[in-house]
Formats: C-alpha cells, sequence, structure tokens
C-alpha cells in the first residue's frame, strides 16, 4: 500500500479541501499560528503553513505580525481571516418600513439604513424606497454595488422559485413584482428574495434567542402571525417555499388572533388601528381589565396554531418575536399554560431578543450563507471579487 | 506544490474514505469492474483495484468472475456487495398483530413470521408473542441472533430517548415497557425502537409510493390517524421524539374523524367494532347512501389535520398509507378537493403501496441504516461479524 494508489487527481481535491478547512477555521477564530490551525484541523504544520501562505496571496487571510513584547524566543506570525474582503447587504422590506444591514463576512454590521413606508404603498413606491434605503447604505459605508457579494430581500408571504410572492402577500400589488430583477440592475452578485418569518427564524438563532438550539418554531407575531421553522439546525422553506403558512388554516385560529385587540372595548378613537395593538397591551399591563381579556383572547387563539406546530414539529423551543414580542412579558406565561393543555411534549418558550430588526438581520445572514456556498461549491479559485450572478 | 504539503495521517484518512466511496458505489449498483467503478466514483483504476481486493479480503464485497463467453479480449473481473455479509431484522409490534422480516444487507427480505395478538394484550403477552415471531423468523431462515447486526422495532406511540413510550401509547400497559431491554438477552446488536407511522414513511420513501420525493407526510390512516415526516429527505423525529403527532390536538380533528365511520347508521350488530370500518368503506363503494356520508364526513375531518401539516411544511406529497389506505379510492378524490380549499398550495395525494406491511419494512429500512451509520462512522476496519451494542 503506497502512494501510488492516490491519483493526481485526489491530491488536487484534497490540497483544496484542506485549504477550505482553514478558511473555516480561521473564520470561527481570533487570530491563529500555524501550531494551533495544525491542531484545529487535524493537518500538518508543514500542510498548514504552505496553504496559509497561498491565502493570504489570494486574499482570503492577513497576517498578525508578533509585537515581539513578551514572549520568549521568536514569537509566531498569525492569520486572521480577512472579512473586509467582501460584504453583503441584508433588507427587510415591510409593511411599514424599509431596513437595511451592510455587514462584512463576519457577519459584522458595518452600516444601517432605514426608511418608512406606508402601509399601502404600491409596488413602484416600495420599490423606490427601498433604491433610496440602498444607495444611502452604499453611500455612507462608502461602498459601491461592486463591493457587494450577496443581497437578500426579505418580504412578506411565501416566496417561490422565482423569487416572487405569487400565491400570497398582504403587501398591495406584490404578487408579482420580482425584487430580484429589479436590483439586478444595479448589483452584478447573487440576489436572494425570502420570506421574512423564515430570515427572522435564522436571526434568532444566528444572534438571538435560539442561539442554542437547533429545533425551532419561530413566531412572528404582530397583526398577522406568521411562523418560520428551523428543523435539525436547517431553516426549512417547504417544497414549494411556503412552510410555515400555517395561519391560513381557519381552525388554528391565528387569522382571528389579533382581532381580540383590535376590537377591544375602551380604545380611544384618536389611536389608529396599526396602534391598537400596542395600546391594549400597554393598557393591560396598567390593569385594564378589558385589555387583559382581550389579552388572553389573543393568547387563547396563538396558542392553537403555536400547538399546531408544537405537535407537528416537536421543536426544542418556541421563539415569540415581530412587533407583539415587545409585550411577551404579557404573553409567554398564559401562552405556556395553554399549550400545557394542548400539547404532549411543551418546549421551553422565550421572547425574541432582536424584536423588529431580526428579519434584515436574518437577511444578512442567508447572505453570508450564500457566499459561504458559492466558496465552498466554486471554491477558493474563485475570485474574491463580485462574481457574475447564475 | 509536491507531496510533502500532504501528511501520512491525511492519507490514511484518504484511503479509508476512498474504501466508503467503493463499497457506497457496490451497494447501488449491479457487479461492477474496476473501469466502471473508476468511471462512477471519480478515483483512479489503480486505486479502485488496490481498494476492491482489500474489501473482498474484508467480506465486504466477492469477486463474479467473468463467463467469457461473449466478449472480444480478456473479460474483466466484476465486484458485487456482499450482501449476505449480515442481516437485519424490522418488527410490527401493532395493536392486532407482530409481524417479522428478516432481510439482508441489500435489504432483500429473506424470511416473514407474522402471528396475531389481541388489541387488549397486556405487555407480557405482547412480549411473548414478539418472541416467538422472533423465534420462527430466525429458525426458518436458518439464522441465530448473532447472524443478527441491527434489529429495529416499530412501536404505537412516539417513542423517548430512552426507547420508551412514555407519553402516550394506545397499546395497553406499554407505556413503560423497554422492548429494547427485553430482547438484548437475546441480541447482542444495536436495538432500535422507533414509531410506527415514522417507519411507515421511511417504507413509502424506500419502495413505496414517494420514492421521488424528499418532502413526504405520511398519513397512518386507520381508527388512529398518525403522520410520519420526511423533510428534505430525511425522517424528521422531532426533539423529543413526538413530531407527527398533530392528532392529539382537538382542533385539527383526527381525533373526530374515525367516529363518523364507527357510528354510520347501518352497520349490522354482528360486526365488530374493529371492522366497522371496512364495513363502511365496502357499502359506500356499493352506493349506500348513509356510508357515503359517513366517509365524507370522515375525509372532512382528515382534511383539517393534513392541511395543517401541508400548510406547516409544503411538502411535496401526501401518501395516504394505513388499514384504511385499502379504500384509497373513496378517499383521495374528496381528500385532494378538500385540501384544494384549506390550502395555499395543494401537494399531489397519493395512495400508499405497501399497505399493512409499511411499518415492518420500515423498521427493517431504519435497521440498514443503523448499520450503514456504524459502517461509516465505525468504518470498515470494524469486523463485519455482530458488534457489542454501544
Amino acid at each position: 500500500m503506497a502512494d501510488q494508489v492516490i491519483s493526481g487527481t485526489d491530491l488536487t481535491r484534497l490540497r483544496e479541501l484542506n485549504s477550505l478547512t482553514i478558511v473555516s477555521a480561521l473564520r470561527d477564530q481570533p487570530p491563529a499560528t500555524v501550531t494551533e490551525l495544525a491542531k484545529l484541523t487535524g493537518l500538518s504544520r508543514p500542510a498548514v503553513d504552505v496553504i496559509a501562505q497561498g491565502l493570504v496571496t489570494g486574499g482570503w487571510a492577513t497576517v498578525v505580525e508578533p509585537d515581539g513584547s513578551s514572549v520568549v524566543g521568536r514569537p509566531a506570525r498569525r492569520y486572521r481571516f480577512r472579512a473586509s474582503a467582501g460584504h453583503v447587504i441584508g433588507v427587510d422590506v415591510g409593511a411599514h418600513k424599509i431596513l437595511a444591514h451592510l455587514a462584512d463576512l463576519d457577519g459584522t454590521v458595518v452600516q444601517t439604513a432605514r426608511r418608512p413606508v406606508a402601509a399601502d404603498a404600491d409596488p413602484g413606491e416600495r420599490l423606490a424606497a427601498l433604491d433610496q434605503v440602498l444607495t444611502t447604505c452604499l453611500a455612507e459605508a462608502g461602498k459601491t454595488a461592486q463591493d457587494i457579494w450577496a443581497v437578500t430581500v426579505g418580504v412578506t408571504g411565501p416566496v417561490d422559485a422565482t423569487g416572487r410572492t405569487t400565491l400570497f402577500t398582504p403587501l398591495p400589488g406584490w404578487q408579482t413584482v420580482d425584487v430580484a430583477a429589479h436590483l439586478s440592475d444595479r448589483f452584478t452578485c447573487p440576489i436572494i428574495v425570502e420570506n421574512d418569518c423564515k430570515l427572522a427564524a435564522l436571526a434568532e438563532r444566528w444572534q438571538g434567542a435560539a442561539r442554542d438550539a437547533d429545533d425551532i418554531v419561530f413566531l412572528l407575531a404582530g397583526m398577522r402571525t406568521g411562523a418560520g421553522l428551523i428543523i435539525d439546525g436547517v431553516l426549512r422553506r417547504g417544497y414549494g417555499g411556503a412552510a410555515g403558512e400555517i395561519g391560513a388554516l381557519k381552525a388554528v385560529r391565528w387569522l382571528a388572533a389579533p382581532s381580540h385587540l383590535q376590537s377591544c372595548p375602551g380604545v380611544p378613537t384618536t389611536v389608529s388601528p396599526d396602534d391598537a395593538a400596542a395600546w391594549v397591551f400597554n393598557a393591560a399591563r396598567d390593569g385594564n381589565r378589558d385589555a387583559r381579556t382581550a389579552v388572553n383572547r389573543y393568547v387563547k387563539d396563538l396558542a392553537v396554531g403555536t400547538a399546531a406546530l408544537v405537535l407537528a414539529l416537536d421543536p426544542q423551543i418556541v421563539v415569540f418575536g415581530g412587533g407583539f414580542s415587545r409585550s411577551a412579558d404579557l404573553v409567554l406565561d398564559p401562552l405556556r399554560r395553554e399549550l400545557q393543555k394542548l400539547c404532549l411534549r411543551v418546549p421551553d418558550v422565550r421572547a425574541s431578543t432582536l424584536g423588529a430588526d431580526s428579519v434584515a438581520l436574518g437577511a444578512l445572514r442567508l447572505a453570508l450563507n450564500e457566499v459561504d456556498r458559492r466558496l465552498f461549491t466554486v471554491g477558493l479559485s474563485a475570485p474574491p471579487a463580485a462574481p457574475r450572478r447564475e
């Protein structure tokens, strides 16, 4: 048994895999020496040395020279993943706002831009607001569209294979909008469109309330209720992109749930319908009896659809997110009590820690995933510059 | 860039991975030549030659010598996966029967044994029947327990991490039965306990109605209704093993669904409650108006829970299986119509092609998966004999 059983093709493949192993190790680490990287990856020191130098040449890593102040003997140089090699954008096209984050390859947000938009804005107005937010975000970060490696756009409603919300969306006239095509005039990088609940679920697992879990039911709760599902550590879209849309089933009562808040007796006529729920939650917190009844009715209905998801999927945790998560103090305990009555096994129920920013953050995460995916399929031989989208 | 960047450890790992690649290729193929295996795996001919000879020595492959009758030049020898290197058992511990299959590593069933059991049998009686079925199955196959590499036992109710149905099971007194511990007196190989709906779902994807799909909602429909979920090609158990138990939620009406059949007017008093549903389906097929009404009511209720799973998961297909799948001709069309009303996107709805055998077949599949898992984690260096269970 000798080296002749290993072909040249095998060797090239092995070298490429080892390079990716080093990049992965660098991404998850503070700057590391060759010795540390060899220990982390199981590769030999000479192999790591050659590969790390290649990564510096290719723009994927930078050298951190030792300061030489406090160690005995010749201090070792360290390698750091070059997070600024590229940037990504995540943007939430919501009913009431457009919110964009621009981040480096480590996911550190370097710029944010936000702009309100009317709930009844037509697609042209909403797209114009999106364009303005992106222009502001890029300009203030000192970047151009060519510096961006991936863009993810979060929208409301299930997103089909063409990146559109043809089945259903509450955004007026948005069913046929092809937002990826619209943005491809400006960006040459991959543009991904995804459902807001799914992105918010990703964000909570990345930086929020669900960092320790692989099986998560995320609730995006507001005047509409939606769900994003992470199963065995992976966001699940469903065959046609419509996973999590259980709210469409009348029997599970999510459609009716927020109406208890809107129709609560005592809401002042000066409070807009959009703000009625916030008023009711505040009044309930102050002990208003009608408001408490309305909140309890809301939670009772919310619990039926939640129980359906819990019984179907048996998650480790349920995260209560979205606009209503500001009032999680009033919702979580009664929600747990209702689930106790309805479910075989009650998961941990937690409040979102990201609130209204979760959709744009999840969009960032998905854009970073796309960069990683291209890296690990196209490989390191791809230039670290904006690739032409497929 | 030369070979010195590849360490000895890397080479050993690569050789092991290449061996497993060849084993995988052989398992899915008719007997193949070295040239064919090289093409299939992307490995070099010399590498495949060395590895294949090693697999024959290790008992994982056999040589098929060429017959030399019809080819020009020296015919090439072929290698075949040695499916008879080991065997597995899959057994369904049902309410009314115990059914066991014994198969080789290709999943070819070489022996089957079956025995009726009373629905109200206590755990001792049911375990005794299980023991007798296993004894018969082994004896008639000419095998001993030591020839078996993995056993899977299907039971009704969600199976927890200890292999028990502590949350709930309709089998009388079965909540605390540790069937794996019971069988470990006889078998030294891994023993897996799993929920019947999940196993039936696996079986339909392996050999039944769902071979072409990765996103499957499987319905085990009978006097109880259960579900097994395959998402992105993998059977999902949920965090605590209780995925698919949506039937426990009153709002989705699965608990009530079969009562329409049992309470149908006109069922003769000579028909036992267990046989009432079959009588109603037959009468409906013959045009009996009350029976048709009962079937339609059954389907309407069945559709609510099915719609909840479809909306939650957005599967490619729904498979209608279990005992009632014999009457799929009466159920599928009205079920599709109801789903059309209730869902955003209606998946393909199909009848099970495996019927009542699906649980035992899925148990076989899971036992084979366990053999593969050990193979690809413990590796080929593990002896192809019954390993001591973890």
